[in-house]
């Protein structure tokens, strides 16, 4: 499969680093190729990644069969704009970012948040993209290897269609996730309820002292 | 112990049961005793539960010694207003409530959310009250049955004052809770983040079909 990650931070790099290893082609989308060249930080995680791609966000929309969202939720349909709608047509995209607002400083609070979400947002920005949201309630290595964690817990699948939801529920299996840690929420305004666990999130990171759990839905 | 629960809703009263199996002096309050014993409802209940008095808020909150806030949460500050900052005074405040504003319909959003929660407005109207934000993010038959869900799930602490923590920590002990499902969050402002998990509270409850279910942190 094709896959086009858009944001090359670490949650990005992480997943598509993981697509990668699976066998996937794997493009990462960014807004200005040359200049995510220029930073050290992606420079030397491009050198232990060689058979990653970059590209505009357009290039790599075009490109991606499957796209997955893993820019900054703030920045997410700036990023989708740019990849162009004409290459967004009927494909999935794995909406793993959440609409954190940093700009009141830490800890962040979410924008939109309550009775809207970034994953209602971009679906209804984009009708034609087939948005799945997933993913979004834990730290990225998790994501990627849910054994990290020791035990059950769940991963959550929002969105309205169901063969886009079959896809990434085959995704979600090739990371390592079991059928039963996947729960179906329904349809995409679901994801109000899953982004709207990152302030407890956040505030558990900051009890625990570290970003190596997850939730799990006892009695589900 | 004396306790007054505010609120003659299902929470309170299931709530005021289990203190009063406990051994312990329950009094409910509610605005007007009068219109609540005339509801069949209450009336009913509370035939089978004689032990159990009601009160006006002012009068609960004077005899009790610890408080529980289990009003609904866009009626809490009245409530508590009406109860009288002078009988709150240095008391304990246990506040399970949730900020559900029903005006739109179903699912409710919540009000104040996000760089707000209901258990900080309550701290900072009654500065002198010591509130503890637990309980809020599960059914009211597992807050006092904890065994009803099979497995190791949490329940959450947020709150200023050791000591009222203190006092929370062995109220829940003995409705069944183990030392190890009570997880610390740490100041009242981490309300915030239990108050927003009702959202996708609402939704697995909407997805699973029942509300016997509960938040475990796999990796805490």
């Amino acid at each position: 499969m094709r896959y086009a990650v858009l944001g090359t931070g670490i949650v990005g790099r992480t997943v598509a680093a993981r697509l990668d290893g699976l066998g996937h082609q794997v493009v990462i989308g960014t807004r200005d190729p040359e200049a995510t060249v220029g930073r050290d930080e992606y420079a030397q995680w491009h050198q232990d990644h060689p058979g990653i791609g970059l590209a505009s966000f357009a290039q790599a929309a075009r490109d991606g069969e499957i796209l997955v969202n893993a820019t900054g939720g703030q920045a997410s349909i700036a990023a989708l704009t740019e990849a162009d709608a004409a290459h967004l047509d009927g494909k999935v995209l794995v909406d793993i970012a959440n609409p954190l607002d940093f700009s009141g400083g830490f800890p962040p609070v979410l924008d939109p948040v309550n009775d809207d979400s970034l994953a209602e947002l971009i679906q209804r920005t984009f009708p034609r993209l087939r948005v799945v949201k997933t993913l979004n309630t834990m730290n990225c290595q998790i994501m990627v290897d849910p054994a990290r964690v020791p035990g059950e817990h769940h991963v959550f699948l929002s969105g309205e269609d169901a063969d886009a939801k079959k896809a990434v529920r085959e995704l979600l299996h090739s990371f390592g996730w079991p059928e039963a840690s996947v729960l179906d929420l329904g349809g995409i305004e679901t994801a109000r309820g899953t982004e709207m666990l990152l302030p407890v999130w956040l505030r558990l990171m900051g009890a625990l002292g570290h970003a190596d759990f997850n939730f799990h839905i006892q009695g589900a």
